[in-house]
C-alpha cells in the first residue's frame, strides 16, 4: 500500500465509526470536506446498510454527483433503499451522460423504472441518448449545453449564461446556434468577457468551429480533441443542428479505454475483455476472460501444430543431432521477443500517427537495421557459448547464422504485417504478440532446420 | 490513406501552388481558415525555402500558435532563417510551456542563443521552467496564469480578468491567494459570473483546492486530474506559494506519453524509447533502439541457454523419442502466450487501478481458473491432434497433461510476478512479454520433460 493508499483506509475507518456511532453532524462535516469522486469510492468501500446510511446524509447536489461516479451495480442497488421522493430529486440533478453510461449497462426492466422517474423534459433527453451506440460520440455527448443565438449581444449573452449556466456541464466554449439550430460558431466565455458589451455575438465569435456527427467513434472524436486541445467539441447531427457537446474529462476517459484496449489486443485478448473489468462477479468474469483469449490461443495451437509438422520432417536430422533441438526454444523464444518489439512499436505508431503509409518503407528498413544489429551481437554471443558448452565449432557456426537470420526475418515480419494489415483495411493491432510470435515460430523454424541440414549435416 | 489523409494532402498542394505562384494575399486567406495545428502539419510537409516563405506570411499570433505545436527541429531551423525582429516578437507571443518542450530538446548554445531574445522577465520565467524535470509537474507547468487576491470583489475580479486574460492560458479557474502568495482557494469564471458583484472572492471561493508539488510526477499529477475532471491544476512549491498550473490538454499528451511507455514496456523495450519517436534522422534512432532493446534481449538470452541447458540433461529422453522434441515449440509458444495475457492484464489492472494489493489473492485465483480452463480445451484438442497424427496415444496424453499444467502455471507467474513486484516497490511493468515468457520457457519445459521421463520412458 503506498501513502495514498494508507490515507485512504483511514478516511474510511474514521467514516464507519461516524456512521456506527450516528454522530450525523459531524459526519455531514467531514464529508462536506471531501470531493464527490472520493465520496463515491468510500462508499464502494461501506458495508451494504453503511451505505445507505452515508447516503442519506449527503446533501442533494453532492448525492448526484456521488451517484455520478459510481457503477450501474452500486447505483441500482443504491436507489433501490431510499424513498420515492429522494429518488426523483437527486436523479434530476445527475449529469446526463454519466446517467446515460450508468443506464445503458443495466436491465431494460431497471432502466425504465428509473426512466419512469425522471421528469418528462429529462425523461427525452435520456431517452434519445440511449439509442446512440456506447462508443459514439452520440452516446459519449451530453444534451447539457448552452447554445447562443448569433443575433444577440455581448451583454445579453453574459445575462444568459448567468441565468442559465448553473445546469450546463460547461459554459467555457459557447456555441453560437442560427433560427434554425443550426452550428454556426463558436465564442469562449473568455472572449464574450473581454468583448464590447454591446457587440453582436455573431461578429466576435469564430466561424471555425470543428465538430463531430453522433456517429462518429469516439476514438476519432478524442484524436480531434487531444489534437486542437479542446475543452469541448459540439456534436452536430447530419442536417448540422447542433445535439450535444462533449467535455474534455469525458475524452480522457476514451483515451485510457482506447489505451486500455490497444494494450488487450497486443498481448492477445478480445478488447472487449476490458469492458469486463467493471464486472465483480467471479465466474462470468472468468467465462468473459476465457472466451476472449482462447481465439488467439487457438491460432497459437494451430500454429503450433504446423511447427510439430515441420520439425516431424526433419525427424531423422534430430535424431543423428540430438543437440541441435537444445537450441531451438532459445531460437523461437528471442525470434518471437524482437517480432514483438517490432510489431509494437509499429501498431502503436499507426495508432499515434508517428508511422503512416509515407513513412512505411522508412520504418520498415529502420526496424530491419536495428533486428540486423541485435541479431549480430546476439548471435555473436551464442556463437561462442555453443562452442564452449559443447566443444562444437559447426553447431555454434549453425545457430549464431541460424539467429542472425531469424532475428532479421522476426525484425522485419514484426514491422511489414501491421503495416500491410493498415493497408488492407484490417486493425493492425491483430497483427498481436501471439499472432506474431506464432507466425515466428514457424519461420524461425524452418530457417533453424533448412540452415542445420545445409551446413551441418552436409559438412560432418 | 484514409479520407483525411487524402484531404490534407490536396490542401498541402493548394498551399505549394500558392506559395509557387506568389500569391501572397490568397495564401493569407486561405491560411486564416486553418487551425495552428494543420498550419503547423502543413509546414512540416513542405520543402525547407517553401515553409520560410509560408512562415513569413503568416500573422504574428497565428505564427506564435504555429510554433507551439512544432519540433525543436523544424523550430530552429525556421527561427534560424527569419529577421530578429520578427524572432523576438513571435517569441514573446508563445505558449509558455510549449517553449520550455521545446527548448529543453534544443542544445545548450541554441537554447542560450533563443533565450537571450526573449525580454528579461519572460527570459527569467523561462529559465526558471527549464530547471525541473522534464517529467516532473514543474516542468509541464506554465507560469502564464491569473491569480487573483482574496480580499477582492466579484466585480473587481472580472475587471482584472478582462485586462489581463488574453495573455493567460487559461481563465476557466482563477486561483485564489493570499499576501503572501500562498494558494488558498480556486474559483471557477462561471462562478464569478454568477456570483453577486460585491462579494468578497474568499466568500465566494472553494478552499477545497487540490493542488500538486513543482516535483511530483506527471504520471501523479495527470491520475489526480483525470480523477477529478479539472480542466486545470495548480502548482505549488514547499512553501504552498502558487508556482504555476497545467491545463487539461497538457494531460492528455501525458496520458497518451505514459500509455506509449507502458505498450513499450510490454514489448521489453526501453520506455525511454518512447522519446525517440521524434527523432528523424536514421542513425541515431537506430542505435537508440538497439540500445533499449538489447537488455530484453539478452535476458532471453540467457533464459533460452538455461533451457538449452536443461534439454541437455534430457538427451537421452530425446534421442529415445524424438517425436518429443516436435511439441516443444508448442508447448513453450502456448505458455508464452497465456502467460503474456495474463501479465499484461494484471501489469495494466495495477497502472489503472483495478488490481490492488487488496485484490490480489482475488485476481490470482482469477486468472488461475482462466489458464485452467483454456488449458483444459487445449489439452484435449492436442492429446486428439497428437494421437491421430503420431498414432501414439501415450504421447499424445502425455503432450495435453503438459500443455494444461503448463498453461495454469503461465497465467500463475504471469499474475504472480507483477504483484509481487509491486509489493517490493520494483515497476510490475519489468514483468514484460520477453522476461515472462523466458521463464515460461524454462518452467514449461521442465514441467515437459519431467512428465515424458516420468510416464512416456517408465511405461514404455
Amino acid at each position: 500500500m503506498n501513502k495514498n493508499e494508507i490515507l485512504f483506509e483511514k478516511v474510511v475507518v474514521e467514516v464507519k465509526a461516524l456512521i456506527d456511532s450516528e454522530k450525523i453532524v459531524e459526519l455531514n462535516e467531514y464529508l462536506e470536506e471531501l470531493h464527490p469522486r472520493d465520496i463515491a469510492e468510500i462508499l464502494v468501500n461501506l458495508e451494504e446498510d453503511k451505505k445507505i446510511k452515508l447516503f442519506e446524509v449527503l446533501p442533494l447536489e453532492i448525492g448526484a454527483k456521488v451517484l455520478d461516479e459510481l457503477d450501474s451495480d452500486i447505483f441500482s442497488s443504491i436507489l433501490s433503499k431510499i424513498s420515492i421522493e429522494h429518488k426523483k430529486r437527486i436523479l434530476d440533478l445527475m449529469s446526463q451522460d454519466d446517467m446515460v453510461d450508468i443506464l445503458s449497462n443495466l436491465s431494460e426492466d431497471k432502466r425504465q423504472e428509473i426512466i419512469n422517474l425522471l421528469d418528462s423534459e429529462l425523461a427525452e433527453d435520456i431517452k434519445e441518448l440511449l439509442v446512440y451506440k456506447e462508443d459514439s460520440a452520440g452516446g459519449i455527448m451530453t444534451t447539457d449545453f448552452i447554445a447562443l443565438r448569433k443575433d444577440i449581444t455581448a451583454y445579453s449573452a453574459i445575462e444568459y449564461l448567468r441565468e442559465n449556466a448553473p445546469d450546463a456541464e460547461t459554459i467555457y466554449y459557447v456555441y453560437v446556434i442560427d433560427k434554425h439550430e443550426k452550428l454556426v460558431g463558436v465564442i469562449s466565455l473568455r472572449e464574450l468577457i473581454i468583448a464590447k458589451p454591446n457587440s453582436l455575438v455573431e461578429d466576435i465569435m469564430s466561424e471555425k468551429v470543428i465538430s463531430v456527427n453522433v456517429n462518429d467513434d469516439q476514438e476519432e472524436v478524442a484524436k480531434l480533441v487531444s489534437k486542437y486541445d479542446f475543452l469541448a467539441i459540439p456534436v452536430t447531427d447530419t442536417n448540422r443542428k447542433l445535439r450535444g457537446i462533449i467535455t474534455v474529462d469525458d475524452i480522457i476517459d476514451v483515451i485510457q479505454e482506447e489505451a486500455t484496449e490497444d494494450i488487450y489486443k497486443f498481448a492477445g485478448t478480445s478488447e472487449a475483455e476490458s469492458e469486463y473489468l467493471e464486472e465483480d462477479k467471479f465466474f462470468p468474469k472468468v467465462i468473459y476472460s476465457v472466451k476472449a483469449r482462447l481465439p488467439w490461443l487457438l491460432i497459437t495451437l494451430l500454429g503450433g501444430t504446423m511447427s510439430a509438422t515441420i520439425l516431424g520432417k526433419y525427424e531423422s536430422t534430430i535424431s543423428q543431432y540430438t543437440a541441435v533441438s537444445f537450441f531451438m526454444p532459445l531460437l523461437t523464444g528471442m525470434g518471437g521477443n524482437v517480432g514483438t518489439q517490432s510489431s509494437t512499436l509499429t501498431v502503436r505508431g499507426i495508432a499515434t500517427g508517428h508511422v503512416d503509409t509515407k513513412r512505411a518503407f522508412k520504418t520498415i528498413f529502420q526496424e530491419m537495421s536495428v533486428g540486423a544489429s541485435v541479431g549480430f551481437v546476439c548471435s555473436i554471443i551464442i556463437c561462442i557459448v555453443a562452442y564452449l558448452w559443447m566443444g562444437d565449432f559447426k553447431l555454434g557456426v549453425v545457430v549464431g547464422i541460424a539467429m542472425a537470420a531469424n532475428m532479421l526475418t522476426a525484425a522485419t515480419i514484426g514491422t511489414v504485417v501491421p503495416i500491410v494489415f493498415k493497408k488492407l483495411g484490417v486493425d493492425p493491432a491483430v497483427a498481436s504478440a501471439p499472432f506474431i510470435s506464432t507466425t515466428l515460430d514457424i519461420t524461425g523454424l524452418t530457417i533453424y532446420f533448412t540452415l542445420t541440414t545445409m551446413l551441418l549435416l552436409q559438412i560432418s
